[in-house]
C-alpha cells in the first residue's frame, strides 16, 4: 500500500544528510563537549558551528543568543519562568486561547498554584489576535508576553513583530513559541523586538529531542534545567551533541531552500484545498486563509467526525490529524477551533493536513482520490442514524 | 598517534549495536508516538519495549514506572521538584554534600529564592556519609531526601537501601542519582523502599539526551516539564523515539552484560591503580577502596596539580579529567574532594581515571609506559620553583 503522510506539523521525517551528519557524532566522535581534552574539544567545535546555523535560520544578532535544550516544550517552559523568575515586581503573564498545551499547560498550573495573574487573549473567527483586548492587557505588572508565531492547527500567523513592540512599550518581554513557524517561513530576528523564541527540531526534519530557546542578548535570564555550567550556565546537563548536529544540520538545510520549499509546499496544499472545497462541499477551512502558514490545511466537514475520517484515511494509508498531536486520543473538541467559535457542525469535523518539502503531487492525488467517498460514506452514516433519532423521537 | 579514553564517567561511546537499533526511528520510522495514525502506532510500540528493557535494567515491577527524560540533569531536577510540589506541609531537603551539580546547584538555588531549609550531610575522608547525621536531619518537615548511588568523582557507593529506610521511617521521599551507578553495578529496586531514581544513557554506552526518572507505583507526583500528556501526563513534549530506542537497547546490552563487563573492568582498574601506586609514589586513592563502583579510579598524585598531568596525557592521546565535565574549567577544587577533607598537598592534584567495557589491557599500558614520566617532571618542576621560591624569600 502506498502511504501518505499529510501529518507533518506532529512531526517529519529526518532529512538523510542530517542524519548523516549526526552519525559520526554517535560513535567516532562522542566526547562530552564540556571536557576538555582532544575528545571534548573536537566535539564542542561541531556543537559551536550547529549553533551558528540555527543562528542564521533565526536571523539572531549573536551566537550565543541560542540556548540549546530537549526540545519545544522545554524551551517554551524555560521562557515563561525564566521571565517569573528574572522580572522581579512583575508577575502576570499575557497569552492567548489558541497557544499550544506547552504555554498553556504550564500558565494555567502557575495560575492555580502560585497565583500567577494570566490573561487569556481570545481570536475571532478567522483564529486573529484580538489587538485591542491584547493592548488593554498589558500594564506595569505584565512580565512576560507568549504569543506563538503561527498556530500548529490552522497555521494561521500572528504578527508577532507588531505585538513585541506593544509589550516592549509596557516594559514586558515578548517570547514566541515559533515551533510550527521555523524553517517555513523566513524570520529575521534582530528586525524585531522579540525577547525570546522557541523551535524544535524535529519539525523541520531535524531529529526529535533537541529544541533551542532564542535569548536576545542583554535579557535577564534564569535557568529552568539547573545543573553544570553547559549553555552559558543557562541549560544544566550534558550537551546532546547529535541532535545538536542535527538540528544545526537541518536548519542549514532550511534556511538554503527556504523559498524553492515554501513554493514547492503551498502549491501541493492550495490544489488539495481547492479541489476538497469544489468537489466535496459543506466543508471550509478553518483559520486566516491568506495569512497562513504555507503547509497547513484544517478543513472542517460538516457534520460528521473529523476521528472517522482519519480512521478511514489511515486505513488508507493516509496519516493526517485532527490537530496537536500532544492532545491525541482527547475526546474534546480542539481548544484552537472553540476559540474561534466555529459553528457547532463543523466543531468535530475538522482534519489537518500538514505537508512538507517530501510530499510530492502523488500525495495529494491519493488523497483527492480516496476523500470524497469517505466523507460521502459518512455523511449518509450520520444522516441516517439522525433520520433514525428524528423517528425515534417521534415516535416516543 | 593511539587514543586511549579513560572518561567513561563523563560520557561513553555509543555501542554500535545500540546505533543500529536507533537509526530507522531517524528515518522510516519517524512517526510521533503520541499519533492515532500508524505512523504513530508502529513507534509507541518500540518506545512501549524500550520502557520494559530499562525496567528491567532497575529491577522496577511496572514499567509504567519510567518516565522517559532529556537526561539525568532533568531526572534530578524533576525528582527533587515534584517532591516538593506534591507534599504539602513538607518543606525541607535532605542530601549531601557530594551531590552532582545537577542536585546541588538546584537545592542552593530553591534555598537561596524560595526559603527551601536543605540540609548538607557531610561524609568522612574515605567519602562515607555521616550515618548519625543524616538520620538526626529527618524529620517531619523533610519533603524529600536526595543521595547518590555511586559518586561520579571517585565511584564511593552509598548505602541506600539503608538510607530509603530510614527516609520512609520519617515520611519523606527518597531519590536517588543514579547516574553513575546504573548498568554498573546490580539494582533491583523493587526489594528497596527507594521511591525516585535518575540515569543517564549516555553513562551506559546509550545516546546523549536521554535518560529516565523511576517513580514509584503509587507515588504522588507533580511533572516538571509541563506541555501534552506525554509519558502519562508526567513529562510534556514529544517522545525522543531514537533516543528512548537507544537508551532501551543501551539498557538491554547492559543487563546482559553486567557480571561480565564488571569483572573485565574491575580487573583493568585495579591494575591501573596498584601499579601507580607502587611505582610511582607519593599519591593515593580518594573514596572508598573497598566500596567503589568497579570503574572509577580517584588519584591524587600530592604536590602537583591535576590539570597539568591531564594536559600532559592529553597530548599523549589519553583522555582522563579531574573530575566532573559539568565543572570542568573550573578553577575550585573539587566539592567532592574538599568535603573529603583531602590534605591541602593531594588536594588540587587529583585525576580521575573512569574505564569502561571498551577499554583494554593496552590502554592501561598505554597509561604506565607516559603517566610515571609526567608526574616525575611535574614534580621536578614543582621542587625547582620552590627552591627558587624559599631561596627569595631568604634572600628578601
Amino acid at each position: 500500500m502506498r502511504r501518505v503522510y499529510l501529518d507533518n506539523n506532529a512531526t517529519t521525517r529526518v532529512d538523510e544528510t542530517v542524519v548523516a551528519k549526526m552519525l559520526p557524532y554517535l560513535t567516532d566522535e562522542f566526547g562530552n563537549a564540556s571536557s576538555s581534552h582532544l575528545f571534548g574539544v573536537e566535539v564542542a567545535g561541531a556543537v559551536r558551528a550547529a549553533r551558528r546555523n540555527v543562528q542564521a535560520l533565526l536571523g539572531a544578532a549573536h551566537d550565543h543568543e541560542i540556548v540549546f535544550t530537549s526540545g519545544g516544550t522545554e524551551a517554551d517552559n524555560t521562557a515563561i519562568l525564566a521571565a517569573l523568575d528574572a522580572r522581579e515586581g512583575r508577575d502576570e503573564i499575557v497569552t492567548t486561547r489558541v497557544e499550544h498545551p506547552a504555554i498553556l499547560s504550564l500558565v494555567e498550573y502557575l495560575q492555580e498554584k502560585r497565583g500567577v495573574k494570566t490573561h487569556f487573549i481570545g481570536v475571532d473567527e478567522h483564529g486573529r489576535i484580538n489587538i485591542d483586548a491584547y493592548r488593554a492587557a498589558l500594564g506595569p505588572k505584565t512580565a512576560i508576553v507568549s504569543v506563538m508565531w503561527a498556530n500548529n492547527e490552522t497555521g494561521t500567523l500572528f504578527p508577532v513583530a507588531e505585538l513585541a513592540g506593544y509589550a516592549h512599550e509596557a516594559g514586558a518581554l515578548f517570547h514566541t513559541d515559533a515551533v510550527q513557524a521555523v524553517g517555513k517561513t523566513p524570520i529575521d530576528l534582530k528586525s524585531t523586538q522579540i525577547d525570546l523564541l522557541s523551535l524544535s527540531g524535529h519539525k523541520l526534519h531535524g531529529p526529535k529531542g533537541i529544541g533551542a530557546l532564542y535569548v536576545r542578548k542583554g535579557t535577564k535570564f534564569s535557568p529552568f534545567i539547573r545543573g553544570g555550567h553547559q549553555e552559558r550556565a543557562r541549560r544544566g546537563g550534558t550537551e546532546n551533541v547529535p541532535g545538536i548536529i542535527g538540528l544545526g544540520a537541518a536548519a542549514e538545510l532550511a534556511l538554503a531552500r527556504l523559498a524553492e520549499d515554501e513554493a514547492h509546499i503551498r502549491a501541493l496544499r492550495d490544489r488539495l484545498e481547492s479541489s476538497v472545497l469544489r468537489d466535496i462541499g459543506h466543508c471550509r477551512v478553518s483559520g486566516d486563509a491568506p495569512n497562513r502558514l504555507c503547509n497547513t490545511s484544517n478543513i472542517a466537514f460538516f457534520d460528521i467526525e473529523g476521528e472517522a475520517i482519519l480512521g478511514h484515511l489511515d486505513r488508507a494509508g493516509v496519516a493526517a490529524s485532527t490537530g496537536s498531536a500532544c492532545t491525541a486520543g482527547s475526546t474534546e473538541p480542539s481548544h484552537v477551533l472553540q476559540a474561534m467559535n466555529l459553528p457547532p457542525e463543523a466543531l468535530r469535523g475538522a482534519v489537518r493536513f500538514s505537508f512538507s518539502r517530501e510530499n510530492t503531487a502523488e500525495d495529494v492525488d491519493r488523497v483527492l482520490e480516496i476523500l470524497p467517498g469517505i466523507v460521502h460514506k459518512l455523511r449518509e452514516i450520520s444522516l441516517a442514524s439522525r433520520d433514525s433519532e428524528a423517528r425515534m423521537g417521534a415516535a416516543s
